[in-house]
């Protein structure tokens, strides 16, 4: 292991792409409710464009044009739009509640359940995800994430990347920058981790945008670790 | 199980003896501290007068003497004052902050991780603490504690039994009132979160205080459960 990354006490991770696969789960509730409502439709757009609903909504509430709201609000308000769009119509109140749960129940890459189990001996592993703390808690149940404590943007009031995020898990951590690991399949979220002086962790997730769409990875990241995926990352740091 | 606890969806507990002896862990600590300092102490008084202590520090963050302060702070405020009242001096300040992460090891009562790990099967278990973040992380490390969710007043920036907290938990488990037990071997903490709605679970810890001095158990508790320790609550809730 790299002798600058022996004061690395905690790992805070990334979720959505990073720990699980949201794009397969979310199509996969949606052609379940599909086939059960007798309702077709292309639901690898449908579920890509909720995903991509997701930044501008939090845009709206950065620049104050929405009042704050957690994942769960934002994943609802692109919801209630795309069912529009979509044309579709005759889902009950209760039926969308439990779709917009789908971000609850998302299922973790083949990897992650071992890798953070593996990192789990050697460091305090948490989230740091824009999720609220209810779907983090709901998903690690669903799911067998063997997080040590769950953090979240909501604790914050703030989405990444924005660097309070960042502020409060060190706060709540009670720990000096370098003594804090980001890790995430996203440049972005690293580069702001990086920026304040956590040490931070590359995980690659080629697919995490479907077979068609790349990952952001380039060849000159300026990261402490680039790991396949989270076993990797943990043989990397000798866990 | 009682009807009326069907709607019981989470549990957040009370930690500080309820799921933990916190009396007999300092103490032995603060025994090996004196072995291998050479110094010779009451230490069960010392023990009794830092948690004694707590309570006169927090009242007075609440009128506003003091800032806002973490436990951890509290903690190391009172074993300053204590240490120059035992007329202690001759602790480094990396022994004294050593000292003060006592309570950050403090042993689970026998049943507490049997029946703790029972009733997450069936409900979210989450810890609702007047200790950091931090702290009852490293403590749920350090003892087997399995939490889904690390809940504490440090994030309503309010200390129990102020109702902030348990709102604060409400909200952050997204759950009404009615789907929430507090479970705790206190009557105040649970008074408060019965007032609110929250369904309540007294749990039994007559040695908390050491063996002379009787908790604050009564014949006329009106909480919806009274339980002999944590693997009866389980047996209790049916889990």
């Amino acid at each position: 292991m790299n002798k600058e990354l022996s004061s690395v006490k905690a790992l805070t991770f990334d979720v959505f792409g990073t720990v699980v696969d949201w794009r397969s789960s979310v199509i996969k509730e949606l052609n379940e409710l599909g086939e059960v409502k007798g309702i077709s439709a292309d639901w690898d757009l449908f579920a890509d464009k909720w995903r991509g609903g997701y930044a501008p909504s939090m845009d709206k509430v950065r620049k104050g044009e929405l009042p704050w709201k957690s994942i769960d609000q934002l994943h609802r308000m692109v919801l209630d739009r795309l069912l529009n769009e979509f044309d579709i119509s005759d889902l009950s109140e209760q039926e969308k509640v439990h779709l917009n749960k789908a971000w609850h129940r998302l299922a973790p890459w083949p990897d992650s359940v071992e890798g953070l189990t593996k990192l789990k001996h050697k460091f305090t592993i948490a989230t740091l995800s824009n999720g609220n703390i209810s779907l983090l808690t709901n998903m690690a149940k669903h799911s067998g994430l063997p997080w040590d404590v769950v953090l979240s943007s909501e604790l914050a009031r703030h989405y990444k990347t924005d660097k309070e995020v960042y502020l409060t898990a060190l706060s709540l951590l009670d720990l000096e920058p370098s003594e804090l690991m980001m890790c995430a399949a996203h440049k972005d979220d690293l580069l702001a981790a990086k920026a304040l002086g956590l040490k931070t962790a590359y995980i690659s997730r080629p697919f995490e945008f479907g077979p068609d769409k790349p990952n952001d990875a380039t060849d000159d990241m300026p990261f402490d670790i680039i790991a396949d995926d989270i076993n990797d990352l943990a043989e990397k740091l000798g866990a």
